[in-house]
């Protein structure tokens, strides 16, 4: 970090640092990924809060061998992370994000080289909504939403464990968003209780998906969680078509749910994916369903994201355009 | 079972064998309780289809003491009990569910005095919707129903962790239910997952069930699942709250479903409550915050039914009224 990088040089380890899942990419100052790995370390997985022994194993040659900033995001900000890191408020940018991070002490393994780095970088998390209505938070995914193309508004859409709805204004900053729990509930149900109870393990099938999109947007999932179970014990679908029922039930009454939360948005354009493809197919799917045009956003969106906050915040150096170095911040 | 019984002789052991409960009552002539007992040893418990074992602990001295028969509803007639028996269509009434007992054998211990009866009458359970829609099933509601008063149509209700909405007619039949999975989302929600990480072992807080009953019929059940877990980080409710702020989310958005699925009737007169007094204070409250009128049914009212169908079916002998025994029938 004493002088600038090069195209191609190593400039940044970017960390997406979630509840189930830890991904590390290598970054240049340009932000490009040299290099990706995945594990599931996530923050839930750590113990006695020793997050330096969680990432070593994943990425200790570019944590010590380079020499370059850690920038992480997600649930390493939170309670359960490093360090509790507050949330910023709606709308916020790329700028307001850079201006918040947080420096923790992520002390190296006592066998890493001597000058091994022993900060991390956090993103903090945004929050919305207030204390009369209820709030909403989110850590991670307006990292995720950086590496959107800006210069329109947008309405995205993050499916996952809490799928979030974001409302993106065309300058890029959130201004408001929405969380559902879709992908805890399809756990939950998947495996406990009646409805696991009649399901086989799942073989995709895309009649049942359907159905459970088209009954959920013609009526209230409520009328028709139960359903599931019954359609096995009256051989309405193949047991192994059951989960996918169930999918299409939680999914269609997310994406009711959301296009009435977000209407005005939704009349203006297509909705943007972005997360995990097998998930993204599925949304897109009942989406067209619907009737809502879809378009799916990068792959490797936080990496992106990861890296416009570290140039924002002179994290990242390029040769092209030098900028003041975090460590000189207040 | 020689000879017709007198007020107060015992002439039946009525059985209420559900999922996960299982309670009997000794029963006179007029169908009066004598005696009650409760277990946990629900039907998913019982190892190995031996269901004698379960009961004998429980009531074997009325059955090898009074010779009288056993008449049993719930789930101990489902593919997961002692006989499979098939669901009976609606509209259905007491004569109707007479009609299609099943008798299963139920083989008493080695230890069980000579002559002890080894037949156990299962009562069916209803069905209503078809394969295009989907059905919905119950199995042991259709018999407490019977413990209402008839002589004018009723919507009642019976919470729990497969809380069911009847229409009733006039003449005391079933024309239509559904089923509403609020009580088993309650409990995944509270023991696995995001929200029950923020949660403290419950203390009643009426204000933050009533805060989830308003949302949940202003809202959408969808849009505020999620708030459980910010209500706990930022401190919207204490974390002793968080399960009465669920509890009241759930069954608002199940009386909203409800009251919309079964408009018309809901309209003529106040919803019958029927099931555990707890769970039974908690929906009166909710539905009153809708402005909707109650009323409570009677506790036992299982017992009664069984009763009344035994009475229907010949296996309730009164002296004042004597009627074919069941075992004459083909």
């Amino acid at each position: 970090m004493d002088k600038p990088s090069a195209v191609g040089e190593h400039a940044l380890v970017g960390i997406d640092w979630g509840s189930s899942n830890l991904r590390v990419a290598l970054l240049d100052a340009q932000g490009q990924v040299l290099q990706r790995r995945d594990s599931t370390a996530g923050v839930f997985t750590v113990r006695d809060g020793n997050f330096a022994s969680a990432l070593w194993p994943l990425c200790g040659d570019w944590w010590a061998g380079h020499r370059v900033p850690l920038l992480a995001c997600g649930m390493v900000g939170s309670r359960q992370g490093l360090v509790d890191v507050p949330y910023l408020p709606c709308p916020a940018g790329a700028a307001d994000l850079a201006r918040a991070l947080v420096q923790a002490s992520l002390q190296p393994p006592a066998s890493a080289p001597a000058g091994t780095t022993a900060t991390l970088h956090i993103v903090p998390g945004l929050q919305t909504g207030d204390a009369a209505t209820g709030h909403d938070v989110m850590r991670g995914e307006e990292t995720q939403l950086l590496g959107i193309a800006t210069g329109t508004a947008a309405l995205a859409v993050l499916p996952g464990t809490h799928s979030k709805w974001i409302d993106r204004g065309a300058d890029g900053s959130v201004h408001d968003f929405q969380t559902y729990l879709t992908g805890e509930l399809f756990d939950l149900l998947s495996h406990h209780g009646s409805l696991a109870r009649v399901m086989a393990p799942p073989q995709w099938s895309a009649q049942a998906f359907d159905a459970g999109v088209g009954e959920a947007r013609d009526g209230r999932l409520e009328d028709r969680l139960f359903r599931v179970r019954t359609a096995g014990l009256m051989d309405r679908f193949a047991a192994a078509a059951l989960s996918d029922y169930l999918s299409g039930l939680l999914i269609g009454a997310e994406l009711k749910a959301g296009l009435r939360r977000f209407a005005t948005l939704a009349r203006q354009g297509p909705v943007t994916l972005l997360g995990a493809p097998a998930l993204v197919r599925r949304y897109a799917r009942a989406l067209q369903a619907f009737g809502h045009p879809v378009q799916a956003g990068p792959d490797d969106a936080v990496f992106t994201g990861l890296a416009t906050i570290a140039r924002t915040a002179g994290l990242l150096q390029t040769a092209a355009s030098p900028s003041p170095r975090l460590e000189a911040r207040p």
